[in-house]
């Protein structure tokens, strides 16, 4: 398309451009919007700067006819000579500030824009926002806002800058994006003017968009009253055994399948799945060969929740089978999880469909996870400090039942408070992403695989592309997700997710500032200490505290002061803080078992050799605590 | 200064500007760089844009006289007047790359130079860096290399851009600053050209500069033969007791004072200063107001080397008093620690005149810290991994001996191999950078107080301003020190320093892939595997191993697949991972066994409940473990 063909294209959608006309190659000029710009349009000529094809700072019809004819040299002089077929376009300048839009048809989130700051170093900058095509209009903002140029709204050096323009213009993008068969476009500069936005380059491809269908699902993956378990085995050491243990300790109705076992745990084994009663969920642990044969007979016998635990797909290559996997759960109404999942926890009835080798507490986060290595560690250190579960899904490869899937699932379910999510690549972009804007519940992201090597090791370990990180956190962010840095968090930071206003008690303040820079940049408030409890403070301390929150009360505090201190600003609605380094006087132990009493307060006690009792102490009664303030962001 | 005025002066140091013009108020024009800019230059116009006052793209001396009538006439409309003291400045347009350069005569660094991205949103991008005024050629590429716009050098969609413009430019401000009574300036745009930087805007704020004087030391703080402590007592609760305990460990000649007792730990304890023999170091731990009087008597007997441990001046509001020890350092050319200082360390002689409770291995790492609580904390946890020091330096207030003598003096201690600095604020900035400079051995520091909250905590407690952090981590970095993010790295990062190629062995992909992002960023290597390493692997694991580092050896990985793997790559010269993270077969313990044999592989065991047997075993022998992947950063 030549530019002026983009620019009537635009104008369909309420795009504004600069004014111009398009004259024939002899036409007279007669132009009023100056100073104007000239540019050939031809298609003998690519790039016009090049060969003196634009002429700028035109400020009369007689400078124009000047211009056109210095082009017109300039050409012959890049042996190009102009026919009946090329035009000369006029059109205003436009100055303002630069922005840049662009759009990109990505296999996974399909339509996505980019936004920001636009100019001629623009991939420099990369001050650019990703914004989803179905995105309304507090989530356009919410992602504009994480960009620098945002800042210019509303005002910036004593000149108004308007949002509505920002909303309006990506709105009518979104709008183009979606309808025409563009696969990419790039305006840069789309300059800002106090009449809105005007766009002046403008490129785009067109071409075909194949989109991922996604299924309707009518079945709850975490209906499971009758539960088969294929592969359930006597041999401790392998995972069938353990799934057997494991979902025993509920009370739903569980049959075993194995051709070679007649008697497990006191239960009878069935031969096949012919043998089997009606059920409804069926977990596979048996080689991958074997398994497709088996979803189709469980298929016939009416099951509708089918969990591979089995690897052998597409994370060694076998597509086919995967491909296969996808197929059968479409034709039959499957939910498939997996292949190569850790299985499913249905706290609802306490139901433990995993191989995970620790117990799984009941509790209120359900936690979502790609790889099952990371949920075996996320729930073993959930133990460790009595956390608890309202459901898990390990998905694995994600050959049919996915993110999306999982989000929505949980919305109905009363015991889950958190969502929170590992992942490592994503199937399908937009469904996920409207999962989570429909999400009531908070929902949380850890996303592995930021850098290049990262993306290898990543395609190489579980088959599925890492995909961009930086669009799939943007998009997640702005659709409402909030974005983890640390894995730990997915668990940790369910603790004490509620409460906003952060209080510290130090006996050093150089770790007290520090401890402020982690929770103001993790978006907390530290609370300010009003004058009464100043003053019953200055009662209990000594006259060099630092009457103010940190709270310092000076190297020599003892476990008594501590004390003192905690019974004036204990508040259950509070995130305390309680900072204890080892100084001279420092009674690690005896602290420790004061801050007992104050089941909300979290200890740090920055140190290691003369805190090991301490320590032993808060494991010993499952409280969380650290020897390092960088870690404290896990609970934040 | 009028802008033609600036113009002048650059030009004194070589510095373009566009060609321009001055013409008195009635003088005909004659000019020939067109297009040219028309600008008034009065006394009376304050913001030249706002009233009319400038004229862009002139081609010609016919429309400079139109532009001037223009330029009357939007000036009378303000009424504005020109008399025969204004001037018409007609310059050349001058198009190309934006830049900035700005200079402030800061309180702690004095010159400082601001370059980068320049533009009217400069503020809201900030692609700037900090440039010291006494930087060299390498030292200015490092600065300017942490902005974005320096990507654009040496080429840049197809265009050159010479970074010996970019030298040669800020050498020559950095000339102008220094040598000219200038306390502030912005020049914005700097525009890039192919004949070097143009200034185009200019802005010069003139000032006297006041200079911190900076004393010469005449003595090591390092030599204590004989050493006095004041305020030596028997009672265990206070620190004098505690540092008369330590200093006694090693073979130095150890002297107490305390008038109100006769003999400690065998040993004579002396009255009075007066009766002392002739020493060289003391240590003050006796209550404030007595300081400044023994000071002065130890300065008679010939003390060089005072340490005060006695807090209560400065971070208390007694500034007088610091003031006074500040002075006295000067007047008997003593190097004073502190006050407020938890006191030195001499590996040289392992003479320990803290009063720290835990006691100090000798080693390698020099650790220089401001805050002795944050020094505790670190003495504790080396503790722990039986990480040892040559030197320890307590800084505490400050008030005579600071980050660079402490730089400066580690230079020739030859066991010192690391200078490790934990940084609030800085009093003299230009002898630290110098210090940086010339250093021979790595440096690597930790500033706390980034936020504005956490600057408000760092004042209320040490009575040291936190400074700007950018500031002085980009000068920093550039003048050669490491900048840390978490506070344990100043012990722990030594512990690996030297081995630039990782990698890693794991039973899960998913974390193998995390951890290379982490070590990714951190500037480590990702080590290649070679035909014959994957050849050998391949014999002893599974057939799904990655045949790739990280080497997934597949989550049913027990010790002996661990062992099997690191006798094959196991090599001292490489940073060897071993991530276990708690699968159905994970035999935690016996894998923490296997690895006490590879004492340079670094235990990641991610987990908590299942692996406490481990971490017990790790801890019994002082082997740094971790429990958590983002915490490896602590060693990088």
């Amino acid at each position: 398309m030549r530019e002026y063909e983009i620019y009537e294209l635009l104008h369909r959608y309420g795009i504004k451009t600069p004014r111009y006309k398009v004259y024939e190659i002899d036409q007279e000029f007669y132009f009023d919007h100056f100073p104007a710009v000239l540019k050939i349009a031809s298609d003998k000529v690519v790039h016009k700067s090049d060969v003196g094809g634009v002429r700028v700072g035109i400020h009369s019809n007689e400078e124009l006819q000047q211009a056109k004819r210095e082009i017109i040299n300039n050409l012959q002089n890049n042996s190009i000579f102009l026919d009946m077929n090329d035009r000369f376009i006029v059109e205003e300048e436009v100055h303002g500030v630069e922005f840049y839009i662009g759009g990109i048809f990505d296999s996974i989130f399909e339509e996505v824009l980019l936004f920001g700051k636009g100019g001629v170093t623009i991939e420099i900058e990369r001050d650019i926002c990703y914004i989803d095509s179905e995105a309304d209009e507090p989530e356009i903002l919410k992602s504009f806002r994480t960009t620098k140029i945002s800042k210019i709204f509303p005002k910036f050096r004593g000149k108004e800058y308007k949002i509505a323009y920002v909303i309006d213009t990506i709105e009518k993008f979104q709008k183009l994006f979606t309808h025409e068969d563009i696969v990419e476009f790039d305006i840069n500069p789309l300059v800002y003017t106090d009449e809105g936005f005007v766009a002046v380059d403008a490129r785009v491809k067109t071409g075909q968009k194949s989109r991922a269908p996604r299924r309707q699902r009518s079945f709850d993956i975490f209906h499971n009253e009758k539960v088969a378990i294929l592969g359930a085995t006597d041999k401790p050491q392998k995972v069938g055994y353990a799934l057997a243990k494991n979902a025993l300790q509920s009370g739903a109705d569980i049959y075993f399948v194995n051709p070679r076992l007649s008697r497990l745990f006191g239960k009878r084994v069935y031969k096949a799945i012919q043998e089997l009663p009606d059920i409804d969920t069926a977990v596979i642990a048996i080689p991958s060969r074997y398994v497709l044969q088996s979803v189709e007979e469980l298929a016939h016998k009416g099951a509708k929740n089918i969990i591979v635990i089995s690897a052998g797909f597409k994370e060694v290559g076998n597509q086919e089978a995967e491909e296969e996997l996808t197929k059968m759960a479409e034709h039959y109404d499957l939910n498939i999880l997996g292949p190569n999942s850790l299985g499913l926890y249905n706290g609802d009835k306490e139901l433990n469909l995993t191989f995970a080798a620790d117990s799984i507490l009941p509790g209120h986060i359900g936690l979502i996870s790609q790889s099952g290595a990371v949920l075996s560690a996320l729930i073993d250190k959930s133990l460790s400090y009595a956390l608890g579960f309202s459901h898990i899904l390990s998905l694995g490869n994600m050959a049919d039942f996915d993110f999306a899937d999982a989000i929505e699932t949980l919305q109905n379910k009363r015991r889950c408070r958190y969502i929170n999510l590992y992942a490592e690549g994503l199937t399908h972009g937009k469904p996920y992403l409207r999962a989570i804007r429909k999400s009531a519940k908070p929902i949380a992201i850890y996303k592995a695989g930021k850098s290049e090597e990262a993306k290898r090791a990543a395609f190489s370990h579980t088959g599925n592309i890492s995909g961009d990180y930086e669009m799939l956190v943007g998009l997640s962010y702005a659709a409402g997700a909030i974005i983890k840095k640390d894995i730990d968090e997915l668990v940790f930071s369910s603790l004490y997710a509620e409460k906003r206003e952060a209080l510290i008690v130090t006996n050093a303040g150089g770790p007290g500032t520090i401890l402020t820079d982690i929770l103001v940049s993790h978006g907390k408030k530290m609370a300010s200490l009003d004058e009464e409890t100043i003053q019953k403070l200055s009662a209990v301390l000594p006259p060099t505290w630092s009457k103010n929150n940190p709270i310092d009360i000076i190297g020599d505090a003892t476990s008594k002061r501590y004390k003192a201190v905690l019974d004036i600003v204990y508040d259950e609605k509070r995130l305390i803080f309680v900072i204890v380094t080892p100084q001279y006087m420092t009674d690690g132990l005896n602290i420790a078992k004061t801050l007992l009493a104050y089941p909300n307060a979290v200890p740090i006690f920055f140190g290691e050799e003369r805190f090991k009792e301490a320590f032993e102490l808060f494991k010993e009664h499952k409280r969380i605590h650290f020897n390092d303030l960088e870690n404290v962001a896990n609970i934040l």
